[in-house]
């Protein structure tokens, strides 16, 4: 299957999960920890229940005749014959906004011809809570809802994104950054800041934990293609970053080199 | 008018704003501002396409013979009659959530029987991204989609939701607050993080900065009616605060009297 055959099935993955999700799981059945997942976070129903729909859909392609590795959050890495091409999932991206009806989740699809960020080729990230859908095919650009983003040429670092998953420990070394912001904005969706980013909504995100390339991976592609920078907190690419289920770096991404230069730089007089 | 007759009236206002957001302002057309509304902040289309609807339905039943104040963001103070009844609007909540498409920002109305906080007798907020509507009558509980929701019963900050307009100098007060979360959320939009909060969606909301009673009134009493506090940041009550288009105080939110004492706590020690 091609690139685009590829988004066709990410898509049709992502409408299902969004279209059945009201139903599939209320508030109250989402609460109680099933255990832990293979990334070592705590298992709800719904990561779960989506991540089921994604393999039943993954297995029906294998026996089409697709080979290819899956790496999801709960379930690990599961191999569908041999091949070098990675789908990397995130069922639900913001587990805890999904489970207490905070309004940002995602599920987070890519695909890569090989182990590291810089194999990407395909990603996709709808948003749960409103059904916005972002995608990207490598040299092709980005899109919301079916119509190409840009990110802004803009120096400005106005709305600023971040996460921290302890904030006693991931707020401090950011907090030069968002004391420098027009706004600030935590939403508590990796791939959703980043497909914002993407589309002009927030011109800088940044982590102050370290990310899950299935976090990250989709949302990476989109911004690279809509024109923005992703790397480490320190300005170092990620492109040869390997792709698993280990935490591997902050993360920062900006709309533009000239912006990402000076955010650069703020996060390291730190 | 009764309450309940109000909140038909809101929930219609919310629906039409909901329904002809879409068609009625894409994300380009947003971006210009058209000067400043009345309580100061800059007026963008968005706004004031969604006070012109509010108005003009507020227009039509005052031709049916109710009388009322209007107060709201962009126009300011507008009589219809004689009459101790106020209608707090904010038409977007959340502005630039709304031109940048951040996915965070609501429609806010509130009706009061006088001119205090603690009049406040009608409660709508419609969060324009996810449909999600919130409302309340005092003293007959508060709504999400029709369905009654409480506040959690636990003593533990789980999750934080905060505001800072200006973050350099509005999160170094609340700063000891977000160290001691389990996760923090940053939605930019008051009156959405008061109506999570009383969804249980998250346990705290605090602002750094002053916040106007038409972002927060309506929000408050979904809270108090869920079961949940508010006060200003320092614990104080906010029942004889005037309404009005001024900033009053630094507002807090918790979901629960033992809550709200040990945030209060963690606050003054700052």
């Amino acid at each position: 299957m091609n690139g685009e055959e590829w988004l066709d099935v990410f898509k049709k993955i992502g409408k299902e999960i969004h279209r059945e999700l009201p139903e599939g799981l209320n508030i109250a059945s989402r609460q109680i920890p099933l255990g832990r997942g293979a990334a070592g976070d705590k298992t709800y129903p719904i990561d779960k229940w989506a991540e089921n729909i994604i393999i039943s859909v993954l297995e029906n392609i294998h026996r089409k005749g697709e080979a290819f590795t899956v790496i999801s959050e709960e379930i690990g890495t599961r191999t569908f014959g041999e091949s070098k091409v990675i789908i990397l999932v995130d069922p639900i991206d913001g587990s805890n906004n999904a489970k207490s009806g905070f309004p940002g989740f995602s599920t987070s699809l890519a695909l890569l011809n090989g182990n590291t960020l810089s194999d990407t080729v395909v990603a996709y990230v709808i948003n749960l809570t409103t059904g916005d859908t972002f995608w990207a095919l490598r040299g092709s650009g980005a899109y919301k809802n079916g119509i190409q983003i840009r990110t802004t040429p803009s120096a400005d670092a106005t709305i600023v994104a971040f996460e921290a998953s302890r904030p006693k420990r991931d707020i401090s070394p950011i907090l030069p950054l968002l004391n420098s912001a027009k706004r600030v904005r935590c939403l508590g969706s990796t791939a959703l800041d980043l497909a914002y980013l993407a589309a002009d909504a927030v011109s800088v995100f940044v982590t102050g934990m370290s990310s899950r390339t299935f976090d990250y991976a989709a949302g990476m592609l989109i911004v690279q293609e809509a024109g923005g920078i992703v790397t480490d907190i320190t300005g170092n690419t990620l492109d040869h970053v390997m792709v698993g289920l280990d935490r591997t770096v902050p993360i920062l991404a900006t709309a533009n080199r000239n912006l990402h230069a000076s955010v650069v730089k703020i996060l390291k007089n730190q």
